[in-house]
């Protein structure tokens, strides 16, 4: 007859409803598969009479304390959303032994050391697959398979609201306002779109990902961010003609005692893996001593996709409630002070001006360049329009501060410096 | 200081060299990580003066007994290859409670029922995560991450040789036998390539893969098998002229109690991501109801990414010596009889053949297909050349046994088919 195993539910809007209705659909096959008999007893709402009507009235709750003080249940599955209350929430079930599934990775990436705290003082479980990349098995892949590699660089699309976005206006030549407009109509993008297209979405996810691939903890605060918001579509034609797409990038790359967290908008060579994920998918490249190239993709959001991932969890969780899978790392609130997080890092970079056509502009930006040490790997120049010419450059490597120092000496009335985008992955 | 765990090594080439590296560099984080003291404390070769000088000599041994007999041995590490002697002996260690790490997809496709049965006994582990895939995590994707999802399809690109060869066809447009011998002239075929080209390591892969996606014993001789070494040229050219990439596929698509098990050329819409995984790389695409459309991608083979998931398996067995992952399916011997492995499946096809160039002759082929129901989505014909015209069609979707029957109808003087290849991926 299997071991039967409670779960509560915080929340049960989209994510949750999916969840039900996975577990449903599934009772008896997991229940022969794996022995588990899971029963949803409780889920919290904000409002019974306004609560979705395809989860059995009987389990909805108004009061977490239902879901948080019953002896009974040993798996509390949160899908709030947000830092609070749900962090609150989770560490209470946890302080209380109870196992944690979640999908919240803002509460993951400001609350994870009180969460991490909680479970270890208990040794409970936290399991939180479907907090980045949705479905794409990215946690277990870092947390378990390469456990035992040493990972340099991790590089995600991990917002796929942005993508839709980007890769929209990559193949229509779109502008930035109109294409977030049909993504709003479509219900692709929120209304207040801020957490996605600004990146703070996606820097959350960086914050978990990185932890993990570098087995301490990458704070969020350490994290550079920068948003799509700023992006034209002459930036991305410009980018085209020279073999470049646009993403935006989570990054992080550790070498040695050194890391650097960032994210924002990115050029990648048309051939490169993640240049080819289009729409609202995500993936994640890594790179490690061992396992080298490596990546993962598939769906990043939607109710199915993310129970999927969720359901995944809550059966491992609940065949090992006594030996729960504990990322190896020493999960402080500050970062390790041994580290240095730099905001000086090393990049290649797409500098998109016009410039007066006057005789020895093109020369004055070369020698703007050559003074902060920067090289040029190509140059393109189209025509003149209005008296001025559009130039685009592609630097070699250099560093993060000449280039804002050779910006900052470019602009002026004769050269107009209209944007300066990352290049990775050569 | 850490929980002391013994490791004993069955073979110590290529492989095992890679993961004794591994386990040397980072023992001492895996300490730190994870508290674990992995020691490697016998290897088996074949000869200890001929065996490798960079592994300790006083771990080799000649001697089974000396790994499979030894109490404090809790992990045995198969490097074998090959079916036997490596199953017996994998059978020996999990008959005595050891866990076993192996990569050996031969072993496992031909014996793993008896594998299971041993490691049930004892309630010993059995880990294989880079039997199929090398590095890329499907294995503990399929049996942890989608353990409560329903996988309707697996495909898959698990053999790097032939990836590597059909790879360098289509971008030089070169010819089977001169490429093999280039890649063989590299290493990167062996000297007797018989067991990548025809198809049979895709096919213990596919066994596996689909064993674990289906919860079903897919038993070997199951799988339909069809190697590259027939592949023309002229097909992968005829392919990419009508917007298609060629790939050796391992395919396993289940529909309620039918079941298809398949390797062989198939070609991909060039937009489709398993059709942009070139060279040595490999790739698995997923499909289920929940998780929708995945796919992983990584290192197939190479010591060092082996040796990066056999080591993660290594880190996760000893923390897990009384607690393993078990795949939820009756391993038998034979399948479930309750299912049906059908050879008569659902198709495109994309047929190449030379038309006696005579009034009549296209008709002749259009009413041969029209009378086996097999409608054509796109024809092109490209001049006359020795008075035939060259004629390549591709059909909708069809069964393989009209298109086989229609194939012997259509052979001929006046039509001669030179190739029929399968159509994956719309």
């Amino acid at each position: 007859m299997g071991k039967q195993v409670n779960l509560g539910f915080l929340g049960c809007g989209n994510i949750g409803g999916g969840v039900w209705h996975l577990l449903d659909e599934m009772h008896d096959e997991i229940l022969r598969r794996d022995g588990l008999d899971l029963r949803v007893k409780r889920a919290l709402v904000k409002s019974i009479p306004e609560a979705r009507t395809d989860v059995p009235a009987a389990i909805l709750t108004e009061r977490a304390e239902d879901v948080l003080d019953d002896p009974e249940i040993a798996i509390v599955c949160e899908f709030m959303g947000g830092e609070q209350p749900a962090a609150r929430f989770m560490q209470a079930a946890l302080e209380k032994g109870k196992t944690v599934v979640t999908a919240n990775k803002m509460a993951l990436a400001l609350q994870w050391h009180a969460l991490r705290a909680a479970a270890e003082k208990t040794g409970a479980g936290l399991y939180h697959e479907a907090s980045v990349g949705g479905v794409i098995p990215v946690i277990r892949t870092l947390a378990i398979s390469l456990e035992a590699d040493r990972i340099h660089r991790v590089m995600g699309i991990v917002n796929g609201t942005t993508n839709y976005i980007l890769t929209r206006m990559t193949q229509e030549g779109s502008g930035y306002a109109e294409t977030l407009a049909d993504a709003q109509r479509l219900g692709l993008a929120e209304p207040d779109p801020t957490a996605d297209v600004e990146g703070y979405d996606a820097a959350y996810k960086l914050s978990i990902l990185s932890s993990l691939a570098f087995h301490t903890h990458v704070p969020y605060a350490k994290i550079y961010r920068e948003g799509i918001s700023a992006v034209t579509a002459e930036d991305i034609a410009c980018g085209r003609d020279m073999g470049y797409v646009l993403k935006l990038l989570a990054i992080g790359k550790r070498d040695g005692d050194e890391i650097e967290v960032r994210v924002h908008p990115t050029f990648l060579p048309e051939t490169h893996p993640l240049a080819k994920v289009d729409g609202s998918l995500n993936a994640i490249h890594l790179h490690g001593d061992y396992c080298q190239d490596m990546m993962l993709q598939g769906r990043g959001a939607g109710d199915k996709p993310t129970a999927s991932a969720i359901c995944g969890d809550i059966v491992f969780a609940a065949l090992h409630l006594d030996n729960p899978t504990v990322p190896s790392f020493p999960n402080t609130a500050e970062a390790d002070p041994s580290l240095t997080f730099t905001d000086d890092w090393q990049s290649r970079y797409l500098v998109r001006m016009s410039a007066q056509d006057t005789p020895g502009v093109l020369a004055k930006v070369a020698a703007v360049l050559a003074e902060e040490k920067i090289s040029i790997a190509s140059v393109q120049q189209k025509g003149v329009r209005d008296g001025r010419a559009p130039v685009a450059l592609i630097t070699h490597e250099t560093s993060e501060r000449a280039m804002r120092r050779a910006v900052e000496r470019l602009q002026g009335d004769h050269v107009r410096v209209e944007s300066v985008i990352r290049v990775e992955g050569m």
